[in-house]
């Protein structure tokens, strides 16, 4: 009798991106993050990673269109300088797997739970084992966040959960819903981030807090919680995300990745992610640090 | 032996607010478009209505903040001239129901299809019959979508869809899907909205598309469905949603509702929404007119 294999974890840390309220820029914030770990921080002291994106909103799958490679899993990098480490990211979604790119996924829990099971335990990421994987979630508390948690309880190492805001009230009661779920559910808070913080008008230069400001950062204090940053609307982003490119990263075939992969580094919201990123990468080098030193 | 009681349907007429997307202003719409129709259209033709929203956004219900009312099910409304026909507004939502308003809804699809089962058949809300009952919807397609348009197929007339969406490529793909959702069950779509089409500058009054502009009138043209109308950004539109006025209405305790309910009337989108709405309207008298003519 042969017992059936456990599948090892993809990675070595996890890390999940929440919201409770849609729309708030989980996507482009899991992206982000993503790219900013894979590049490296250049001359920072951030090394380039391995870097994962499991997008697991199936109903509503928003990276690979930010990628716009619609290639699972790797994603072309720029190539670095010799003697850099070259990083690399891979995605899958289930966006990836509809015949048609406007089909609705139109599946009740259960279905649910066993594709994003299959996510965790089948995608092939190229790596033995990744650095980190991040995880986009659909908004809400629903049935991918249960299977998902459900999941990771098999031998992940699930560092913990970055939350997205946008000012308003309305959008911050929901991370409340968010907060409450991380406490009952035993996953680490990383931190708050606050996104469409300020809107900087291409005709006169003056910012406006469209959405009002501050929310995201008084809740990160009032629950005592790393508050991550203020990422501001930049409308150069929407249209490189709309857009793609040709990426030269030495392999063969269709090298046309999203805009945003190549722009990202020149984007207005570069400067805000390297700080979330090695707030970030500042946490887990301490909480594995307190680990191997028990 | 006696059969069991079938409810009657509680509106006339059930008008869907779906988008794939969350955050593009679905609780917005049907908040706006509950208060168009039951404020009545004033000199206009469309006269006050009695009207319902059923927010069925279990895990991260808006219309209660919005409203800023939050006790079921009657918002006061700012009274009418004498000899004009008072409307009404009801409400109901999950987060009527939580001890907290900072509770998460951790529940599988069975919990969340039974809830929504109990609202469309319990509320109590205060009339006969509604003119129209306005349901606003979670992002996506998922187990409350299933339920809610199986809960409709036993006797409620359901009109059809008003689908949200904001200009991006990003939120059209998913309204796409929301589409092929609407297709495959057999709701009419009503029209396409654009939200947060283009910002206005307080500082310099320039009108910028920040999320691009148009997305949405091109799609509504390539599927052959009316283009309801673009409603900009108004950040006077949030903050009176995140301030809270006294109401006369006439009635005692406490009138305290949303600023938005008194603001509507006043702000910035309520022109945009008095054509969304009449849009609607005359769709539905076409509508009821081809049945009787029958």
């Amino acid at each position: 009798m042969t017992t059936p294999q456990v599948p090892q974890p993809a990675a070595e840390n996890v890390i999940l991106v929440l919201s409770g309220k849609g729309g708030v820029g989980k996507s482009t914030v899991s992206t982000s993050l993503s790219l900013a770990l894979a590049m490296g921080g250049g001359s920072s002291k951030a090394p380039s990673s391995s870097v994962g994106i499991l997008d697991i909103d199936l109903t509503g799958p928003s990276v690979p269109r930010i990628l716009q490679g619609w290639v699972p899993v790797q994603v072309p990098l720029p190539k670095k300088g010799d003697g850099e480490k070259q990083g690399s990211l891979g995605c899958m979604s289930i966006g990836f797997l509809l015949k048609d790119k406007g089909d609705a996924v139109i599946w009740r829990g259960p279905k649910k739970t066993a594709m994003i099971r299959q996510f965790l335990q089948d995608v092939d990421w190229g790596k033995e084992k990744l650095d980190y994987l991040i995880v986009d979630t659909p908004p809400g508390t629903g049935d991918e966040h249960i299977a998902l948690v459900e999941n990771l309880r098999e031998g992940w190492n699930v560092t913990g959960a970055v939350l997205v805001t946008t000012p308003q009230d309305v959008s911050i009661a929901d991370v409340r819903k968010e907060l409450s779920f991380c406490n009952k559910v035993g996953i680490k808070v990383l931190g708050i981030v606050e996104n469409m913080s300020g809107y900087v008008c291409p005709h006169c230069a003056e910012c406006t807090n469209l959405f009002s400001k501050g929310g995201g950062e008084a809740l990160a204090k009032e629950h005592n919680l790393p508050f991550l940053g203020y990422i501001p609307i930049d409308p150069s982003l929407v249209s490189m995300i709309e857009s793609s490119v040709p990426v030269e990263d030495g392999s063969e075939g269709d090298n046309t990745v999203g805009g945003y992969v190549v722009g990202f580094p020149k984007s207005g919201v570069y400067d805000v992610f390297q700080e979330v990123t090695s707030k970030i990468v500042d946490t887990i080098n301490n909480q594995n640090a307190a680990v191997s030193s028990k």
